[in-house]
């Protein structure tokens, strides 16, 4: 899916929402423990729940990796179930020195269908660029992470500026296919309107509303630009909105509350 | 395996050898094809003809990841057939928020069932925590790695040190139960002795000896300590030394004159 798409896919929908698939199966309601697969069966029932309401998934695969050979046959399943007209992301946070990246980027690719992978900027250029090569592909590049650690050496002052702006500005230069996304944590607002000057037109793939806290409407006045360039991700706040046998409904009806709300922004 | 018996097998094999199984199904001998699963009988030959020559294994999870369910159940295999007196590092590059890395470890360490995993430093401390939370197991964080990227970020200047030796000097601050140690590439010699400075007792693990052209009598010079402190990994210059049947036997070929010259370093 490429720019055009995905913007046409957002105006058409009238939201630019990203539902987190970080399923923890000691999270599932009780009543689906006793399916063949029951992280697949969640899966596809949030799908079935929440397709006409967003644009993109994100598949944390740290949660299927946790489960075994099981979590990524689930995931496989997962990725295949959602309609080819959503966006679908592998957060994975790859990254590695180069010949290594580019197995990365088969793995995520190419064994499984993702849209769009998560990636590490700590290695440099030719950890990122095998990523990249994929032009029909997103590689969506760590900048200023959601979470407290965020402190430790992202927001520290590198030559000037901070290691995040340096990361985005040396990013945007490697970015001939103009397929290059970049995280924002929601819980960032702040340091917002000075993202948007550094990289005025890049998508940023932003987590942090719901669980952690950040404010959608904050983040959409500051951070939107022409073609929108947002998405915003909520896992935990929608697929656990209910832990009984309503679980899907419940996800729903917070999918379409931030639905609604992009709506209004848009 | 903690420090007092990696240290004990390093002296008793007189090698702190670690032999990365990079394995790549498209380089692996036309013989071996035929086998239900290629990639597991070539770790194993590799296995059996190296491991009383070396004190790890690193499993570069890239390669695995890459072929899908397959490389998965491939890569359990061959953790599993790896004897136990031998250190097993899941080389994944992991890190993500708490809640996340929380699971990559449970994935590595209890899925999977490896001794060690390498871990990314960008997000900070509560991505790097969950896994140095396994007290019993081993956390390798990025330092300075072995690539060229490597000057993009990791060597730029962050308030009167270098990225890499803040990440190294906070990281120490982390490691409660000594079960920390970090990546240092083999490229980057000219910067060894100062890495001791900072962190004199932590154990390195090191690449980019072999194919990425780094010097075993350099490293070995400028960073040993009195527990040794180093693992040194050859991954393609001793898994691909031969292309042809006799692969195992090159292989051991190469593993012995590292060995050997490892010895005269003790």
């Amino acid at each position: 899916m490429d720019r055009r798409e995905l913007v046409e896919q957002i105006r058409l929908k009238q939201s630019y929402l990203c539902v987190g698939l970080d399923t923890d199966v000691s999270k599932i309601p009780a009543h689906l423990r006793q399916e063949p697969d029951p992280v697949l069966a969640f899966n596809k029932a949030i799908i079935d729940a929440t397709k006409d309401l967003c644009v993109a998934y994100k598949i944390n695969t740290a949660f299927y990796e946790a489960m075994g050979l099981p979590g990524w046959q689930a995931m496989e399943k997962t990725v295949d179930y959602i309609p080819k007209d959503i966006l679908t992301i592998a957060d994975a946070k790859r990254g590695d020195i180069g010949n290594t990246s580019t197995q990365y980027a088969k793995a995520f690719f190419e064994a499984f269908h993702f849209d769009a992978i998560t990636v590490a900027p700590y290695m440099g250029a030719d950890s990122v660029k095998p990523f990249l090569a994929y032009k029909d592909k997103w590689t969506i590049l760590l900048g200023l992470t959601s979470n407290e650690g965020s402190a430790d050496f992202e927001l520290q002052q590198m030559g000037g500026e901070k290691l995040y702006e340096k990361v985005l500005r040396t990013a945007a230069g490697w970015d001939t296919h103009n397929n290059l996304m970049f995280v924002i944590g929601a819980t960032q607002a702040n340091e917002f309107e000075n993202i948007r000057k550094i990289v005025p037109n890049h998508f940023f793939l932003v987590p942090g509303v719901g669980a952690q806290g950040g404010s959608l409407q904050e983040i959409s006045q500051k951070a939107m630009n022409k073609d929108v360039g947002l998405l915003v991700n909520a896992s935990r706040a929608i697929i656990y909105a209910s832990g009984k046998e309503d679980f899907a409904e419940a996800a729903r009806k917070v999918a379409q509350e931030y639905q609604v709300e992009m709506a209004s922004y848009l």
